[in-house]
């Protein structure tokens, strides 16, 4: 039964005094933009709404799609000041009405639409997943937007079978892992992947096949397998959905995924630009050309599946194979690296560089790290860093 | 071993003496065009080549396939005079050199490239399949086109599951029986079909929900179920792909399917046809709708896969599955009606005027019905008949 919290404290004598109001820390986003524009603040504390559980959170998972918030190219943004955070993983401390399934000091996940990256976060129990005993909050941090969305594509979407091959870009990403294990649960799968050049020797023992994102991809996957693969994956934006097809076997399925729908770094829609131009008239597939070829093209969007087609029973189903699969030992999420809430820029710095191998975690109880001293090489030193912070301004959508 | 086949024969005397040319009974068509184009004639009998064996056909399949080579609006045609027919069963009378997994006497079913509707036939033993001895030569002539088709459809294209629904059209043909019976091979499937108005009675024991092919289907699934369906199988020719595709549910997968490329019925090629109209511009899809959808389009064309695509194992595998489901009773040809190869004209229509239920199958050993007596009622009775061999050559594609 959720306890009732009182906003007022009774002292000795009887008489009610006002409290002070309780604050959490949450990572706001003031404004798109830069990495200036992502700053530690304070709120007030909230209370689980009906149908809701509060979770006091542990950790949250660090999403290429953060950088796109907040950069603002992404469809349908809330306004800003906003708290970011898509996944989390925490306990239970206060339950709304109506949320039979949990109780308080339930270890749970949560999947969110924003405000995740926070001390507290109240979320509909629809989207709130009990962990297995044996996880780890990091790891259950990790799991909603990277094992999910890899699930869904490799098994339900792809059907996945014994013999198959699979190809995707940057498989070092947290997303990369993800395939990788679960394509492993199936026999005599073999994965082809892109990554940055720096990563191809670590990852040699995940993949069968890693190639430097620079290369032609079709070319090289072609030496091994001269027929192509069974599955490509292929993150948004599109460009190559063409060149993915072209690299599918007979019954080949080419799945183009992301977390949202995106629009230019100038907020002009995506769309709206890309009916303009002819590459993108290129990008449209005719019927014909499938039936012809006996290929497949899907689309997968996991947070419209997840918070406007609803699919809620669909997706914790998902869910359930993914902690039973965990449970076995068959999965387990790579964790790049811990960051404190107050060291947010240099994990999604790190993320924009594609220097993280796995997951980019945060924990709001971790202490920030010393500030490093300025450099002091004269010049230099600064202007690389600050080109560093203006390359990270750029738009990519092929993120890890 | 192959036996050696003389074409001579040794008299007592040891003088060798020529033998008069042994023939077999084959449909034959002498161009392209209305019924009458299609004739039963003696050709020279035929040897098996090395790789291949020799039939001696029990059953032939009849598909609305034959209807257009019969009217020559499909794409890459031999040219007539040419053996109709693209499946059989029958016995292995000979081998050719290296068919080292075939023996003369065994059981089989044949998937051709033309050449299967006559007394004998030589075909290439990677389409050649070993029947279980439960299985008859109807069952077996009836199981490549439609049950290899449906099979792929449902289980490794659409990977249907648990609680799943499908839509179809004509769901009274061979195909439509055959994705009723593999559906129900899975828990708790729905399957919704159209079927022209004289069958819907016929049908309701098979399919959940049928309705008139005239209806507005998407309408009439909807007020079944108003999320869509899981899987909508769609044959060929693409008017009705958005209409296919808005009747998806989240998740949901479009097949178009068939047999051939077709052309229309000019021999004008259809897809330049298509293309340079605005309809058919409507129907190509963006890879960002189904992005924003979660929805999956695929194409299946069965002989593409197997003769120009040669994924001979893959097809050997679905048809060893097929074998299993017929041997446990899981699967069972619907068998409309069986006719002479001389009465392949009234067979095909049949096809055409949509009356038959299930497979038609020609037999080679079957006597032809006696013909019926002119009918005596005045010049109404033979202005039908004519009026209906007229409607037979209309170019229609949802064949079933």
């Amino acid at each position: 039964m959720p306890e009732t919290v009182s906003t007022t404290e009774t002292k000795p004598d009887g008489v009610a005094a006002p409290v002070p109001e309780k604050h959490m820390r949450c990572i706001v986003l003031s404004g798109f933009g830069g990495l200036k524009m992502v700053k530690v603040q304070k709120k007030p504390e909230i209370k689980p709404a009906e149908g809701q559980v509060l979770i006091r959170v542990k950790s949250c998972g660090l999403n290429f799609l953060d950088l796109m918030v907040r950069q603002g190219v992404l469809d349908n943004l809330p306004k800003t000041p906003l708290t970011m955070g898509f996944e989390c993983a925490g306990e239970i401390e206060e339950l709304g009405e109506n949320a039979p399934d949990f109780a308080v000091g339930d270890r749970v996940i949560a999947f969110t639409d924003y405000t995740a990256w926070a001390e507290h976060v109240a979320v509909p129990v629809q989207y709130v997943y009990k962990m297995p005993s044996n996880m780890s909050y990091q790891d259950g941090a990790a799991l909603p937007m990277h094992y999910l969305t890899a699930y869904v594509m490799l098994f339900d979407i792809g059907n996945l079978r014994k013999g198959q091959s699979v190809f995707l870009h940057s498989v070092g990403g947290g997303l990369g892992h993800a395939v990788c294990q679960l394509s492993k649960t199936v026999e005599d799968v073999t994965v082809f992947g892109t990554a940055s050049s720096g990563k191809l020797d670590k990852l040699k023992d995940n993949v069968a096949h890693v190639f430097d994102h620079g290369t032609d991809y079709v070319q090289e996957v072609k030496k091994f397998s001269p027929e192509g693969v069974d599955l490509v994956l292929d993150s948004l934006c599109g460009e190559d959905t063409n060149k993915g097809i072209s690299l599918l076997k007979p019954m080949g399925k080419y799945i183009l995924y992301g977390s949202s729908s995106i629009v230019t770094g100038e907020t002009k829609s995506f769309f709206s630009f890309a009916k303009s131009v002819s590459w993108w008239q290129v990008d449209k597939v005719s019927p014909i050309k499938l039936y012809d070829e006996n290929k497949t093209i899907s689309g997968f969007q996991l947070r419209q599946l997840v918070f406007h087609q609803r699919q809620h029973q669909y997706v914790r189903n998902v869910m359930n194979k993914l902690f039973q699969l965990y449970s076995q030992g068959k999965i387990h999420p790579v964790i790049d690296s811990t960051w404190a809430f107050e060291d947010v820029a240099d994990a999604m710095q790190k993320m924009h560089d594609r220097k993280n191998i796995g997951k980019l975690i945060l924990d709001p109880n971790l202490e920030p790290k010393p500030k490093s001293p300025p450099v002091q090489e004269g010049t230099k030193g600064s202007e690389a860093a600050e080109g560093e912070k203006e390359k990270e301004g750029e738009h990519s959508v092929n993120g890890e």
